[in-house]
């Protein structure tokens, strides 16, 4: 029973998440000038890579974003309305940097959760519970041949790093699944909401190389808060 | 006996297919000047990432590829002959378009054949023998940093699709398997043969945030460049 | 008692390879401007990209790298390090190109063994011993929009497969798992060092349709009648 209980609720965040990622897989191709086909590959990878890459690598195969249609449905919705309305989109980019960290901290809690069902050991959980979050995006990236945004600005992995550890710390002192699911996810869309509304980010380290041409906002990265 | 029957018709398309796809990466490693490991590598990759993918995500460990030395001899040998021969081949642009449509349609039936076999439902059964068809090429443009071409431009995957959806339908009514199998990978061919010589595309979205310079019609470029 | 052994001397040789090879994901990472995340990231995946490959691909799931916290916390000392200090391991340069030859002959025999041990026939596994050892860096090569080094230069690949060979012809005649172990990363770390010495390379074919600038040389591709 409650087994059954948790798998519909993984579901229902899984499939929340996956839209909104979509969503910007979809933004990204269209801006790349890829066709329909490309947009909608796009929308699938951004929406499903994470997801797909912690299933392969927990050794839940099929992964879940293949198995049923559900995934690919809410995908391809995404990518098409994305594909017709790009300007409808544009306009909402507000609304969809909100509901992308909602879909981090939703993606980072479940896949913290699979990972932890399935037998890893908590610190490599909450990692997968992580590259649940940020892999779409990392996927999305690698295919326009950019190098993946999160490796390079904003607090982003990190908060979804943050939601994964609550999730696995409360599970290893045995809190209530749901109220640890909810309060993983909210701390961090929290977390991101303040780092986009402040401009938080994490030090870049001086190279000792640099190239021709070193710009000067490239000075103040001591390297000191984090 | 049927069983092996069946087994043997996959083994000889694949190889089939993989030759093919694996001049395709040859040559592209070639004009990005890699060296002989690299147009290796990189013929490997085009001849069998695309059911590696496949074998990866249905739990078909290790992947066919792997499990024996076939796809690897297939692949080095085209590997080979592009590489010292590198202006003959070139001389074959046209036959081999026409031998990479075969291959496509190749893999993309003997991919939806394999993933109907291992129990996945039949619209995602006909993705994965999608994926089989497109992922080598789409992994070596992304070795070569390059935007994978079948995103961009071209019926392709499509092509492949349709004929995907050909093997599930027909699996679907219970219809002769090598009957199926071969009128797939011909509707395949066809459409992406027809793809080629008219020019097909698929539409590409209007940007609502377009670069500085914002070129009023879609770029004409490199249709059809393998 | 033997298999322990064998276990034991597998995670010691994986845990010294993935230290020495995280510091070069860190400093490539560093050279692009990643922040420390990426940073991070990047010692994570060039330490352990071509092991998860390996494990993923012969089925051992979760990957050794995921399974225990020992790899992430090498990696992410060797990133740390180099962040933090990345004029230090900057002139530590020299030291550091000879640790990574080291580095590639243990993961070049470690992963032959273990893909042996998972049933693999002897000239895959020593092709999954090589993705070991050149895995994380192409892995590393990708993340920043790279074409992978290795496919473009040195001998280095080449090197690997040597001691992998070693390690399969060793194994395939009986001989005693730790002296071919040991010889196997020998001769990979002796190639790898004389090819860095020597500035060995391997050939690059003549491209049949030169770019806008055509090397005189270029021109002689002329009786190639396939």
């Amino acid at each position: 029973m409650k087994e059954h209980w948790m798998g519909t609720l993984l579901l229902a965040l899984d499939l929340s998440g996956t839209f909104v990622f979509a969503l910007s897989g979809a933004t990204a191709g269209i801006k790349k000038r890829l066709d329909l086909f490309g947009v909608l590959v796009l929308s699938f990878a951004a929406g499903n890579a994470g997801g797909i890459a912690r299933d392969v690598l927990i050794g839940a195969v099929p992964p879940a974003a293949l198995a049923t249609w559900y995934y690919l449905a809410v995908s391809l919705l995404a990518g098409v309305v994305t594909f017709w309305r790009p300007a409808g989109i544009d306009r909402l980019r507000n609304p969809v940097l909100l509901f992308d960290a909602a879909g981090l901290g939703l993606f980072a809690v479940a896949g913290t959760q699979k990972a932890l069902n399935f037998g890893l050991n908590p610190v490599m959980a909450a990692l997968l519970g992580m590259l649940t979050g940020i892999g779409g995006g990392m996927t999305r990236d690698l295919f326009l041949t950019e190098v993946p945004i999160v490796l390079r600005a904003d607090i982003y992995a990190l908060a979804a790093l943050a939601g994964a550890a609550v999730v696995v710390i409360g599970s290893a002192v045995r809190l209530p699944a749901t109220a640890v699911t909810i309060a993983g996810a909210a701390l961090c869309f929290a977390l991101r909401y303040l780092a986009m509304c402040r401009g938080w980010r994490l030090p870049v380290a001086d190279d000792p190389q640099p190239p021709k041409t070193p710009a000067p906002k490239d000075r103040k990265d001591d390297g000191g808060s984090l």
